[in-house]
């Protein structure tokens, strides 16, 4: 045969887990959607179907399970180093475990209900825990996060060719999903907080930014997390640009001096970029 | 020919419309995807090709816009008050028109930034209007809104046959995504005072109330949308049931006494009811 | 209490059913995703939180699969009728009970495998069965068809007003993405058949139109279904207009007689409408 | 600032582009959905604004058009090696350009009609073409193929620890939906004969393998390409267990060898690994 196996990965996806403290007083929600993968020595289950090295994706649904009941859950990145290690340390043919985990906030109905919540999908906060042979590797971020300006947004005095048709503009609606991963420089962060501050800068910077593109305002958010946010290492931004054309209201006899959009799915732009810790 | 024309509509769906009020300080928004469906006097369109009667779909798209330029939006059931009756005003072959409406709710980055926004896809609201020969209906609604309770649900003492597994339990996780859709009794009511109270009056109901059912529970909503709210003739509600089934920990020597919970997709239950003005 | 209790019903929704005939050989797949609802004597589950009359969700998922075991399957109309039969006939607070199947296709790899197979997801057959107290209704159907034509298809003469844009033209690109649902006129045809035949006019009259406009066009496909498929009594047809735009090349120098197109999305015209036996 | 840009790209995705050949007899139809990501001397416009060297997403989508009707699109491989060849050898600033593409396939209606088409979804061919200062390169693939195996599947004798609770089995259902990615050897190849041969050889080795397990089957699918498909020079296969759990219908006093099966969607295992060329 002339052929062999090159890098391979396996593991369970979209294990939805709900964990309700009930002993707290009022209740507490976490609500995480687990996958996991592990690279190691798998070679002979893929070249000679032995399976003895290969622990089940079944198996790992279960200990995401059991770890959620034999301790308290805490973070989602704690969470996630709990499980990788596990299984870096127990499992012998594994050289390395990543866990991925996505968290559902639960909002609290009224403010302060003890037991009902509604869920806030503004926001889904993410992780992403890697554990090999060199250590432990934690990241985090957040997805799929509608944000729009109105104003202080241009795009002008780019190249061109035969193929161009776009205008100018100094004044455009600018609209994206932000998808933002980010990695710390430790694995002993305060999680919950630091979540939460990158958050807020990534929104403030957004929110203030003069933008001269879309590349410009992905530049100037990420820079404001590297210097705001300590604990950050780098950043990687995914932007689409969420295109709102401005609508032709001429056949009508109407102007629209930047007041009625219609905004379009497909096809869309997208930016993406890491900004990185100078010297880091 | 054996066969013949019966009931026909035809529309424009998916109108995205994004309009920006720069007048005001700070800026608006308004975010709304607009459907219109149209009935009437379409038949040889059907039958002949003939198209003298068909006001095309393009028509109502443009319509859409220029009217959003022409005069504020206000609210989504206003404006789909005016898109109606347009129709059924001035196209000739047009008996009726319904107009559904899906707001994105946009919310100030930092609470108070003039010109940037968040989207709250939390709460989706919805507006349906329908405008005939017999005059207008106004209807409102949300979509999608994800609650759960971790306390005062149960489920028992049901109807057994052989196929009957499900034990009795007087605790359990009950999670739903409500869509609710309730009609006005009236055409000029407060529309956005309206809207806000009917879903903060359904999230509470859903919060205080003692289930032992999800149909229970769904009545008491609607039940406390009808006695607080004067202005809703009814209102519809459809349940979802987002079954959390307690996972089984004790292969692993672990108790689980109502903490550790998977959340599953499918199948789930529906559970969808109307509940009504009593002599209305 | 100035509510009460309106139109209600409830079932179990996404019960993904798949049966391997493993005495046939070569073997055989029968996939069926099935949503069983319920309509009856369930008042006091709402108002009192009274469980007696009420049959788990969970026991009707049972059912499907006991069912699935007992004897075999069928085609998704008579496994529906089987089903839904026996919920009226044996649980006493049911009125009527309706179960909507959707079945994918499993087509044998190579054409002649025994025992692998490919999924064929370009029509997904559907079934839609009632069974109340005046006897059973049983309909059919395909979901989401994506066919187009790039002759014989044109759109003019319409009806005009002050929000006209759109030319008339003689020659478009026509798509849609078909739902069809018919109900049978007896409870006793050769389904499989029957769903063959229907599919293979809607496909055919699809094809042969001259179309004046997606009306017109269902008109026909509806109406050459009456005329040549005895079974049906009548037809429903859900035809979106999957708009694709020709591209304007003049900017590039180019001309473009319906060469190049742009398919969207949104917004996108639906037409709808019913065909019916003349007389019936 | 303690910050810098690292590595960026940027681009337009979901170009939809529908071309018809009218000249043909029987017209053609070729339906891409094109992705174009550029990477080049870009840091200006992140850190400065300065949009001088960049060319517009704008522009990128104007591009595809354009070439689609300046010369035949030819297979989807020739198209993306055109477009990204274009970006690298006319823009200044673009020092590699990668173009994904996923292609529709559409089947005569009946067979032979000459100008009316539905959908075959069942495969969606991809391609991805990456052309940088070291030449090109070219990678095909299919997405989402759902395939699915009633005999010759097992999966047993794996490692077990105090989270196991999978029973081995030598009889199980093994479903996937295969998404395969490879790469050529050459940027001169027979693209579309050397899709449909590496299809067809997924498919057969599939069906004709004795699975000990999905990795198992993952190689010898590999395996069997890289072996049958000179033009091939690796291949990634990324493939999600899509669990069919055998249903316990001992409540119901039925037994269950193998017949009766619930498919999941969450959790799912996923296999994924590259196989190579050995040697190469």
């Amino acid at each position: 045969m002339a052929h062999a196996l090159g890098h391979n990965t396996y593991g369970k996806s979209g294990v939805h887990l709900v964990v309700v403290d009930r002993d707290a007083s009022p209740h507490t929600v976490v609500d995480l959607t687990v996958d996991i993968r592990l690279e190691g020595d798998f070679g002979a289950a893929h070249t000679d179907g032995d399976n003895t090295a290969v622990v089940p994706t079944d198996t790992m649904r279960g200990t995401v399970f059991a770890f959620a009941r034999a301790k308290p859950v805490g973070a989602p990145e704690e969470f996630g180093l709990r499980l990788a290690r596990h299984f870096v340390d127990t499992v012998p043919a594994v050289q390395a475990a990543r866990v991925g985990l996505r968290s559902t906030q639960w909002t609290r109905i009224g403010g302060d209900h003890p037991t009902a919540f509604v869920a806030d999908t503004s926001v889904i906060r993410t992780a992403d825990v890697r554990v090999g042979v060199g250590g432990a590797e934690v990241g985090a971020g957040v997805a799929d996060v509608a944000v729009l300006k109105t104003a202080d947004s241009g795009f002008s005095d780019f190249f061109a060719d035969a193929y161009t048709t776009l205008a100018d503009t100094d004044d455009r609606l600018l609209a994206t999903r932000m998808t933002a991963d980010w990695r710390y420089r430790a694995v002993d962060v305060d999680w919950n907080a630091a979540a939460t501050e990158v958050q807020s800068v990534l929104l403030r910077s957004f929110a203030d930014h003069h933008s001269a593109s879309l590349q410009h305002t992905l530049y100037a958010m990420g820079g404001a997390v590297i210097d705001q946010c300590d604990d950050v290492a780098d950043i990687h931004l995914l932007l689409p640009n969420v295109h709102h054309l401005l609508v032709d209201l001429t056949p009508y006899g109407l102007d629209n001096d930047n007041r009625v959009f219609v905004a379009t799915q497909e096809p869309y732009g997208v930016i993406e970029a890491t900004v990185v810790r100078d010297g880091g």
